[in-house]
């Protein structure tokens, strides 16, 4: 569902300029600030406005606010040849991330697999960003992070858990690689913003209210965020076990055993502490990400070839009434990708005014 | 949801030494026949009841309709230091899935991390069972499968997809490990059983009718798979995108990704193949195996008591309205093991009438 306001379509290679020099004057490496912002412009390319340069703002804070480290000291605590653990030093999620990933793939390239897990880190952008990295090395990658508490867990009242995405990249030949991207909750909070905004109930299986119950009233929920009351997201499947509830909240569950328990980060209601009087200290949450080497197990060949094989038997099955298309894992992202890429990102207005603010809070030239 | 019949209560072991006289009357042998049942009897101990001994008779008819090889020769295709493919040969998907997971273990333990794919294969039981064999290790495991097609894509009307399995298992130290084994359609074929013979009508996320639109009939969907008519499970998350089912059926993708893919096994619509005549080939389903060493990444002794800390600060947190109790995945089903390893297994008085016919066709004398 789209909300219609009128965009003014801007393309990536500016937005992209802008965003480096923010972070670099923020005090951020030349590098770092390009893998930050290509991670942001990469989710607004593939349609996930939540997560592109929407984000700024809160990094800009973060940075200033000292809950993200722009420089930080990144330790390499554990490594063998196929694992390794880093301590993000406080940083932001982007870089540290990117190159834990590239030493996963390394691992993998050379032994067959590789796994590295990141702690005291904080918000890495889309998780899907990390994963197709192994694309480009005939690898399949996963990626996940734990994240800010908003998800019940199954029969609980209070927000425990983070939406929590998994992503698995696998390439294809001739069709677009298989990219998982999702939130192990139903939907993320922002859905709950939109409806508020139109002003539409939304479904029972997305969220509760303050005793734990199943809401339609997306304001009530948001509302209970503000002031932690009670209620939250309902991990995917729903409130309960009918529906398989308990299932999205296991899904939730282990991404907060790999990525924070594994890597030494915090979880559950320990992520995003605050000092007493309310500032924001490091989000101190975690990363797992992963690479498996395809012809550590088959020749790529046939494994690109079986890729292809199985989209389209799924594609071309037959459609339930009223349907007429059945899509593979990001398709539709690689064609948003596409259109993006030749007619430049539909920025909301005021994510818009909100950068050129930005730009000059922090003294760089803003001509988005 | 439980249906009330009476049911004897029969100890695991006799039941074992009947299982295990079928398989070796069957051909497998006694490191097979035990091997096998142990997985179906682990099934019934944890108190899912539909992958225990009342599967017997499938495995019984599938030996002697040449669809499972009591004695198959099982191929190592490609091995490397953290990672090996193997062919099954047709086999029961039992034996070589204990074995394809000891050689993940054997590899986490050597390397920190290790990954086995099978082929060929056949029906394993509880994925469960093997991701939980990596526990006594002080590895994190993870198993999965790839099934008979039940399950429909979002938007598509037939079924294309198993129930595909995940189970994830990781230690904790004075709290019950965490044991998630979830299929990713919202729920397995038999809750629809249960629910026609109780004509009790199911909710709209379970299923959809010929045409591919939920439905709340479970009689008509059951019906539907026999005559090969359309309809199906749905992912979990329901059917569309609105609730998150094509979250499920990306879950469900992944598992035929890693299981069938990687591993040169069938996937989608090619598994359970048949002859001209409807005799039912070797399934050619496909296996995932998985173990990483904890203290590859992190002090054993740190990860379990953050396990421990992590699930008494969900068990510990307020309940939602009506309910008295969150659970952690696993601990339902150790709790189970630990009641029915004392009292006995309920056994439908169906299955141990089945079991005895076995029995008597087989030549193996049933005390049960």
């Amino acid at each position: 569902m789209s909300e219609k306001t009128t965009r003014a379509r801007i393309q990536a290679e500016p937005l992209k300029e802008f965003c480096e020099q923010v972070f670099q004057k923020l005090g951020l490496s030349e590098e770092d600030a390009r893998i930050t912002t290509d991670v942001l412009v990469t989710a607004n390319l593939r349609g996930t406005d939540s997560h592109g340069v929407a984000r700024m703002r809160r990094y800009v804070n973060g940075i200033r606010d000292g809950m993200m480290v722009p420089q930080p000291e990144t330790k390499l605590v554990t490594e063998t040849p196929v694992t390794a653990s880093i301590d993000a030093g406080a940083g932001l999620g982007q870089p540290v991330s990117y190159r834990a990933m590239e030493k996963a793939i390394d691992k993998a390239k050379e032994h067959g697999a590789g796994f590295v897990t990141v702690r005291n880190s904080n918000h890495f952008g889309i998780s899907g960003y990390y994963a197709m990295m192994a694309l480009d090395h005939n690898c399949v990658g996963i990626s996940m992070t734990n994240a800010a508490v908003l998800v019940t867990p199954t029969f609980g009242r209070d927000a425990m858990l983070g939406t929590n995405p998994i992503a698995v990249a696998a390439p294809a030949d001739q069709e677009y690689p298989f990219v998982m991207d999702m939130a192990t909750s139903t939907v993320p909070r922002g859905k709950l913003e939109v409806y508020d905004r139109l002003e539409k109930p939304i479904p029972s299986s997305w969220a509760t209210d303050e005793t734990g119950t199943p809401t339609t009233d997306a304001r009530r929920v948001l509302d209970n965020f503000k002031q932690r009351v009670g209620g939250g997201l309902l991990p995917l499947g729903g409130a309960g076990e009918l529906l398989g509830g308990h299932k999205g909240y296991g899904l939730a569950l282990w991404v907060d055993v790999f990525c924070a328990l594994l890597s030494g980060a915090a979880y559950a209601d320990t992520v995003y502490p605050k000092t007493p009087d309310g500032k924001p200290l490091p989000s101190k949450i975690g990363h797992f990400f992963g690479a498996w080497r395809v012809d550590a197990f088959r020749p790529v060949d046939e494994f690109k070839a079986a890729m292809d094989d199985l989209q389209s038997r799924l594609k071309d099955t037959p459609k339930a009434e009223g349907q007429s298309r059945i899509y593979i894992h990001g398709e539709k992202e690689y064609e948003e990708t596409e259109s993006r890429s030749r007619e430049g990102i539909p920025l909301n207005p005021k994510v818009v005014v909100d950068l050129r603010a930005i730009g000059e809070e922090i003294g760089v030239e803003c001509n988005l």
